[in-house]
């Protein structure tokens, strides 16, 4: 059983590798054509039909499940039309394959590059959402790189009639159908791919913690991980207040159940007195917890609970917020330092210096000053499209787009140069 | 025992861990500053002192050990010097951290920088020179990084007073000496090290295969992997058979025990009888054996011995070079995608769009046109110096000198923006 599981891995990590090697041979535009037919498609009336047939099955398959789950996996006749919409928009993103980062001649003469190449084989592990199966492949694709695709059981039809689209596209461009494949749902299946480090160049799991956990724990393949956002505004003591609350509002309020949204808000000791019923008051309103340490909550009294001890670094995903006071721009370095998760960090201060020390000395994939936390994302960033956002600081930290998915390569042109 | 050990890692990870954040506050002059001291403590009569002393006892030590062994061992005046030399060098080069490498304003007034930032701790994995201790610390604190030095017990002698002089420097320009600590050599506590992904950001392995492969099997920290370099040279149909001559010879014979050496000559098949036996005269004037396979052995008759099969994909390190004829570009191109270890791959020709071809759809970390495999190197290539050279492609493929030991961030000013 292993042994016909290991062949079956191997067998598909091969086709892909094989399949990754017809893609470097191809044009920038061949590429984009692929995706377009893709698009095409997707906006087709049997493709529409075959889904709503599948996604209906895959339906039937999770009665029971609760009212999210069942949301994540429906794909209506809405979302396939942004599906399709979202494909095309990543045909037209500029193709990073050929761009040249840097270049120099060497003073015996030798032209040196460094040239964006794809990675190679790509492996796309995620849960019940089928649609990732047509945006990630959007992504891989036009960067270059081939595709293995496992979603969750609960989605596999739905996935299967998206692949066999993408396919089709594929070929009708001349590329090779096996640069998207599906890899069925069987965990040892998955087992055994996740050792295939020669074959295989990327794993990038998207879901809770636990699954990411669970692949980076079995994986020899390089891992790019997603954890938690446990993202912190600091309200210095000369901010903005007016600035300060919108900051903590639309942190916070806007969408609870997002990685970039504020889970934590620290304002400074010299002005809690005068922030923290203003801001508290604002949050009220928009029905958020205030979770407050002993010295906020000697300000807010009712208007807040006493905090736990793991509430700090705790992500909340919902209208739920940890609050701290803190004596100075090094309190609140020293607290995030302990409690955040590498993820977004925000100062609301009108002193340029201040701010420059904290966007300097505060380690996140992202930090801003004077803006919300909820603008760390592929799309907001200008990345045009991402495929998620990393918290691991090696390759890709932050929001991953095409460039992400590439490496750079020394290419060298001499005219006879020996080194001896 | 295991519990201590692990407090032991832990204890040790978290100083550096502390130390690096009071890097990410550091100036770059003040670090440049402590390697200039690390270089003048080098140069002192004390440090010549004590390192005579204490490589005298590793020596002693390694009685019985081969010749090759101890010669990596040794630090005598002159090496003394070159670490030196080294170390200012390094304090010399221009500092990645901080630097800006994409800018955008967004409709909305976001400002929006790409700026490289320390990766904050690392551990570097070697075997017995101890120079290493001077001159991986000299690059990762240059970069801002914290390091954590595990050497082998046979040098542990030197490493130590190697080290305790940086840590002199260190003190004197006001950083941790933390910054930089010696992992003593004890196999358990290095496993127990190597679960600290939340403390270690980077693991850098060098050395042979097996001490490479140890590590990736063992590590939760990402692992830069440097495998072998089994480089192949191409002679095209067209090719001037002078230059290709030279390449052969400057690529096998110069410095054969070397990663980017050459391990394998694919000549065309429309010019093999004329190209194989000058080349292979010329590599027999400097002792290279030819191991042929078939088709390459009925020109070089005598001149060559049979290739065994897995002379194909084999890193010689010696004076013995694989050679095989091929039918064109995709035959070469297929050769070296089947046994190639995409490091460092070589074509010689006249035509620039058959080089094209070669230079896009070779995957290797570094590809040449017309000139030898042996550029494939840090100094050569113009990053001025280098920590190793990587055969993976996450983060860095090929030489990696300070700017890959950075990562960038997301930083972001704004005026007040929110997201709704």
């Amino acid at each position: 059983m292993s042994a016909e599981r290991k062949l079956a891995a191997m067998e598909l990590a091969e086709r892909a590798r094989t399949a990754s090697r017809a893609l470097l041979a191809s044009s920038s535009e061949q590429r984009a054509r692929a995706l377009r037919l893709y698009a095409d498609e997707l906006e087709s009336r049997h493709v529409a039909e075959a889904i709503a047939i599948a996604n209906e099955a895959d339906l039937r398959s999770a009665t029971g499940k609760n009212a999210a789950f069942v949301d994540r996996l429906r794909i209506d006749e809405k979302r396939l039309a942004g599906l399709a919409r979202a494909v095309r928009e990543v045909a037209a993103l500029p193709d990073p394959v050929g761009e040249v980062v840097e270049r120099s001649t060497r003073p015996n003469g030798l032209q040196i590059q460094r040239v964006r190449a794809p990675l190679g084989v790509i492996l796309m592990i995620y849960e019940s959402r089928p649609g990732v199966t047509a945006d990630a492949a959007a992504l891989c694709l036009r960067s270059g790189n081939a595709v293995l695709l496992r979603g969750g059981s609960e989605a596999l039809q739905t996935s299967s009639v998206l692949l066999e689209a993408c396919q089709r596209a594929l070929e009708k461009a001349g590329l090779p159908e096996d640069a998207a494949q599906i890899v069925p749902p069987d965990r040892q299946l998955l087992d055994e791919m996740l050792q295939l480090e020669e074959s295989i160049d990327l794993c990038i799991p998207r879901g809770g913690p636990s699954l990411i956990r669970f692949i980076a724990e079995r994986s020899r393949i390089p891992v790019i991980k997603h954890y938690q956002g446990v993202c912190h505004l600091y309200v210095a003591a000369d901010a903005d207040l007016d600035l300060a609350t919108r900051l903590a509002v639309d942190g916070k309020a806007e969408r609870p159940g997002v990685c970039n949204a504020l889970e934590c808000l620290l304002v400074d000791s010299r002005i809690a007195s005068e922030a923290l019923p203003r801001i508290g008051e604002a949050l009220r309103k928009r029905d958020v917890e205030l979770r407050a340490d002993e010295r906020a909550l000697k300000v807010l009294g009712n208007a807040a609970i006493p905090a736990a001890p793991d509430d700090f670094g705790k992500e909340f995903l919902d209208l739920k917020l940890a609050v701290a006071v803190v004596d100075g721009i090094d309190s609140a370095i020293g607290h995030i330092a302990r409690y955040g998760s590498r993820h977004t960090e925000a100062i609301c201060t009108r002193d340029g210096k201040l701010a420059d020390r904290f966007l300097r000395e505060v380690d996140a994939s992202c930090v801003l000053w004077n803006a919300s936390t909820r603008f760390n994302d592929g799309g907001e960033l200008g990345l045009g499209a991402e495929i998620g956002i990393s918290t691991s600081k090696l390759h890709a930290y932050g929001p991953m787009g095409l460039r992400e998915l590439t490496c750079t390569r020394f290419v060298v042109r001499g005219d006879g140069q020996v080194r001896k």
